[in-house]
């Protein structure tokens, strides 16, 4: 894992936006995650605003155990839901995949009956970003 | 505005979750906001785990204008993109909307060029959410 800023996990990959996005979406299916939705801001900003922004997807990952365990434990936590894991170009060839740390889950709703719950989401997010690295490698 | 917790802006609506839902998306149309995502929660967790939880969506909302401002002073803010507001059903009469509150961009963040933003969106979303209040009465 690399980069900031806290409230993000954060991994560099390089080659395409295009490519960066499946591998990413097969690596949340490998922990777990399936996407619920996906927003093309790009798209979304040129449709809106006639604006131009680097090629950029909102992910919305969720595991339903983890999704239900959190419920249970704080019924407002939907706010909160699913995991945002965005995908957005740097360059031609760098592509920035950031999850959001969910540990803010916590921090946000000072609730310790989520620390379990955001401790495993964590730990998936984290193997998630991490295979995304040449040869698996972490930092 | 009633109820807790403080990452949240809620509002109690009396009649049914459906209803609450449409004016909920009509609410947010009439503040700028579209709804870009919508997560079925009772649905989800039926179908992959098969349990029953009270009627319960996730509406992610985006103001484009906002969104964008957001994007230019904070580049990760995708991870809390789109402003999430969740409908959910209390008992056969009663329904929660909450939206999550937008300072807490500028709190996860600790980005002072979010403030504007950050209150701007506050501001139209409770708006939206006090209009869900019979004769817009406020508290």
């Amino acid at each position: 894992m690399t980069g900031q800023p806290g409230y993000a996990m954060t991994v560099l990959v390089h080659g395409s936006f295009d490519d960066a996005v499946s591998a990413t979406r097969q690596a949340l299916a490998d922990q777990g995650f399936g996407v619920l939705t996906e927003i093309d801001m790009r798209a979304t900003l040129k449709a809106k605003l006639d604006v131009d922004i680097p090629p950029q997807v909102i992910l919305g990952a969720c595991r339903p155990p983890l999704a239900y365990a959190a419920l249970q434990a704080e019924p407002a936590i939907g706010l909160l839901l699913p995991c945002n894991v965005v995908v957005r170009a740097t360059d031609n060839d760098t592509t920035l995949v950031q999850a959001l740390n969910p540990d803010m889950m916590v921090s946000m709703t000072g609730n310790p009956n989520l620390v379990d719950v955001a401790a495993d989401a964590s730990a998936r997010l984290s193997a998630a970003l991490d295979s995304l690295l040449p040869a698996h490698q972490t930092s």
